[in-house]
């Protein structure tokens, strides 16, 4: 009988469930009746407190367009290897070693972005047998083509800067839609390019608010009486990102905003005769149904898990390589963030068709 | 020849276009080559300065399903009557029956909300023939049944509380998700009601922090550790409701919240243990395609109109009455608001399925 | 302690889900612990054979937004009072009174269409606790302004015609979307509306072919490359409306066409010269989430039917009348068919615009 | 001055549009006011008859999100070449050489799928300057990733099995769903994996209906009472695969089916007790706009494309290679047909999670 563990970890997004779906049913197909899998509660912590229920087939039923998870998540329990927990005075991570051995499992699969990369190698590193998935709208993970619920949110967030298009035209108004994305703003360049958006800002180029002026104007003189903002909720100012960490995190202390692009609003107000307005979809983005692409991606990418662990094939991520499913050591990515290329053929096509990276 | 003006006014929203479509094939149908529309740019404001363009059969092809519209919109530009320019020193009132003569306007039809309705009302007055089509997500439009524009931002306020639902379940937060609406909450009462909210906050019914916090409690003693808020723009507390007009406005001028929600974030968040999160969608709300309700209305609402120009019943508002499109002189609706009626089926449901007012 | 036994029967529709979730909502919040609600299971035929589940409050989380029906449906067991079964020589009334009794019901709540209000007035008569919510895509129930499930439905259709029109535009083709609705024509009416369909063919209107020919000739003349036809699977013909049922049902015996749309295909393709397609979406309109408008419809007959039976007003469909949820004697309206009203503003409005019924 | 023709030819697809401005936008910032875009009307036609229109940038604008092509399409002229026309005597080759000339073009822009891309090979060989965007919902062009369209299309197939699977869930039937491709069948196998198809049927793998009516049984007895097949326009059984083209074309000739689904209906409804139902969406699946992946991608496509014409890199198809843009020789690629490779990773998957291709 093989034992498989599969938690879901770090902030929720589309296509969660069909990627567990896809592991459990490769599961069962690999391995009939001779397998048994275990739904681990709310991500790691659920590993510390050796909260877990063994599934069975009819809970991935229907399961496949559903948004959210269905072992639920929780936050990434530590940063550092090893952290005693203050209160309890708990070792977590000889918590989650012992309650794997406890539940006897051959293998853990865990569903996450990088925090949670970072996590599964550590306890590779311990010795326990880990399978990692590549979830996250940010798309920021190293050594994948793409992670799950990206698409799903690029697809959403185009959507809102679509409805605010026909609003800002009939009203001849600016626009800001933040973005999700506080360090990688792979989201906010697809959809500033799906949505047409006239200016992105992301957190890999530090903005000038005098060059967006420019650019509004130079809009309005030619006509255009309308802008949109597509924003990455991470976007930084070229003052600011001459700051050190230290000083950065000083200076937005007594931020009186809750968002950048409050900041920019007010900013812009002061220089621009058109209205400025502001769109904050928020977890609007991560959540809902995952988008066909995502659910062929995750299906794709659970089977392949399932083999993986039929051949034993441990320590690894299931990762996109070349567009086809691959294993990737998990020792040679965990840790490292897939920023935006400035290169890539994304931020060249934008620039070729005449938007602004506020630079 | 019948010459027919036409000019959309207020703040935009799904089914303008398809509404200008229903008048225009509904007069070319009646009036045959007989008639001209005139399309009069950005509101009242083209109307004030001349600003119009004779429109071909063809410009209204394709525009049903188009969100925004194709007119150019503007804020109403009088509160008051014969309200003088400051700058300009231009009568304002004076200016567009001027215009509408030197047109040589048979007749002209407005598409707006309130406000819109007003000045309708006040150009009857000063003798025009004026047709009032009821445009607004907001729903507050006295004397019909329903508005379009409405329920295409139902359905959208409803799709993003549909997908904070999914991350809500998964990390158990709770979720504030602000709706539109300054003074009245119908856009928030419907799409609370179909997104499945666990509490919402309407202008029409003050709030009292203490209440939504015992829900919230009692709904996670209960096991339920997700709780989703749909808030109005204008919602307001207990204590807020108390104040004079005066002492709100002052109250909220060093407000330092860019919205309510930030503020009700912050209150909950000293009290509940969950994380409270934040979704602004904003203009959002009213972007976008008119969903097939709104197109059936507007259409309904535009052949109408053109029926009633054909009749020379002129000085109404086209509205839904039992159902059925009628006229509703503007003398009698004109300045009313429709607020959330306290006792209407909706309030009832929502009370009776366990969704909370926070009264 | 109240038992209250509910199904859902005929044709699954969108909004089934939420109905069950108003109604079993509603009826805790009316009780609290003192009731009990019984799942019968697929529609009628599980009262017929006893099958039926004790429900939990949890069992109605979550599924506002599903799709189908939690209970099962099945199509209308008998059409006739009393009707035993050929094979096992089962009374099926007799059954399904045993059976409610047996279960010491006090209610029995059904949700669906015609016939099943047909059987549930059945039901009355022999003396059960009945109450009735009108479901069905076709809007065809007597004495409710609108079934739930329909608008949902038209949201469907539209979106299909919407994206037939691009495709028909880029290539100057005919395209025939077949629409749902056997009988009754306001799916077809509505979506052909709301979709812009230059052709609309309903049960209740009789085509001419000559006629359609005629208008799509005359389009082409006026620079019109492409047409599109909303067309009722229950279209009819005048040559056919002028048969008797039985040479009617003789004359489709041999019909060569899995639908009624081929036909006009076929016919339409030997006179104009572009080509002609044809688009069967099917029970696609009928599937997926309801819905904001059919969530909100759905809350509130729930809600009211569990007050209903707060007040012991049994014998009733939960209709909605001028807008209003209001009890509707089943007696007053069980058996008559709402068709589409020749008269109404949909189809003034339809050949207000030019939209021709082939007739 | 640069002078490039622009045309769309073949089935239309979403991303047409969005494809057309990617190259524009790219060539107004290439070359500033240096440069002129013809746009030829539906397809080769008009550059057989010489119809074509100087474009300004305002076309360009807005169309990012409009399904369809604002230049028109038609399909593929010709299957040899210099093909004389029958009835005319023209040779089509000659006549598209000599207005490709007398419009004084640089380069030709041609957007369309495999026949397309053939003629765009043969132009080439005529000596003009041809570059070839790949373009169909088919996603059979050799030589690149993934073409515009597909991915669009794959959304709409999969919600037409999403809505149908809430149907097919509530009533216990068989449902297939008919998706576009009559070679190859990459659109029905996303479609299908996304959808959660239970089989899948593919023109590459004929099928035999024996296998077929196996795993319904199976489902049936392991309690599934619904089944789903997604079955690809071209799909075909193992009997009609055994024929030669000839045998095959007298087979279908006095096929009395619109479709092979509804022969698969047949049979099926004769060996299995529950009901089968066919769902024909048909152009459905190429209407409406483009999801935000085909945006990204054509944006990219088309400034990719903008840059060739700067460094007057023709005679290429600008494809995806390893994911990224990339000239393609059309020497190399015309004429050569992507089929679904048997051992790609979505065939391997669907197999592993239990899908049956009925082979």
């Amino acid at each position: 009988m093989k034992r498989v563990g599969i938690l879901t970890s770090g902030g929720d997004c589309q296509g969660l469930n069909s990627a567990i779906r896809g592991v459990a049913k490769g599961l069962y197909h690999e391995f009939g009746d001779n397998v048994e899998i275990h739904g681990i509660k709310d991500g790691y912590r659920g590993l510390i407190t050796g909260e877990s229920k063994l599934m069975k087939p009819s809970d991935f039923s229907g399961i496949l367009t559903e948004g959210g998870t269905i072992l639920g998540t929780s936050r990434q329990p530590f940063k550092l290897m090893r952290v005693i927990d203050e209160e309890s005075n708990v070792d977590k991570v000889k918590s989650m070693k012992e309650n794997y051995q406890k539940m006897k499992l051959d293998c853990l699969v865990v569903l996450g972005g990088n925090g949670t990369q970072k996590s599964a190698n550590m306890l590779r590193e311990e010795g326990l047998n880990v399978i990692h998935l590549p979830k996250t709208i940010d798309n920021d993970v190293w050594g994948t083509d793409v992670t799950f619920g990206f698409h799903s949110a690029v697809e959403i967030a185009t959507n809102v800067i679509d409805c605010i298009h026909t609003t800002a035209t009939s009203h001849g108004r600016i626009f800001i839609v933040e973005v999700m994305g506080h360090k990688v703003g792979w989201l906010t360049l697809f959809a500033g390019l799906a949505g047409g958006a006239d200016i992105i800002l992301l957190p890999e180029i530090p903005y000038d608010i005098n060059k967006i002026t420019q650019t509004l104007k130079a809009r309005e003189k030619s006509g255009k009486k309308f802008s949109i903002l597509a924003v990455a909720e991470g976007a930084i100012s070229k003052e600011e990102a001459a700051l050190t960490k230290k000083e950065l995190k000083k200076a937005r202390e007594n931020f009186p905003y809750p968002s950048i692009v409050y900041r920019i609003q007010k900013e812009l107000s002061a220089v621009v005769e058109n209205e400025v307005r502001v769109c904050v979809p928020g977890h609007f983005q991560r959540g809902g149904d995952p988008c066909a692409f995502d659910r062929v991606l995750t299906t794709k990418l659970g089977a392949a898990a399932a083999k993986m662990i039929k051949e034993k094939n441990f320590g690894n991520m299931v990762g996109i390589v070349g567009g086809k499913t691959a294993p990737v050591p998990l020792e040679e990515v965990a840790g490292k963030l897939k920023y935006v290329d400035l290169g890539c053929d994304e931020i060249k096509a934008a620039r070729q068709i005449g938007i602004s990276f506020g630079d």
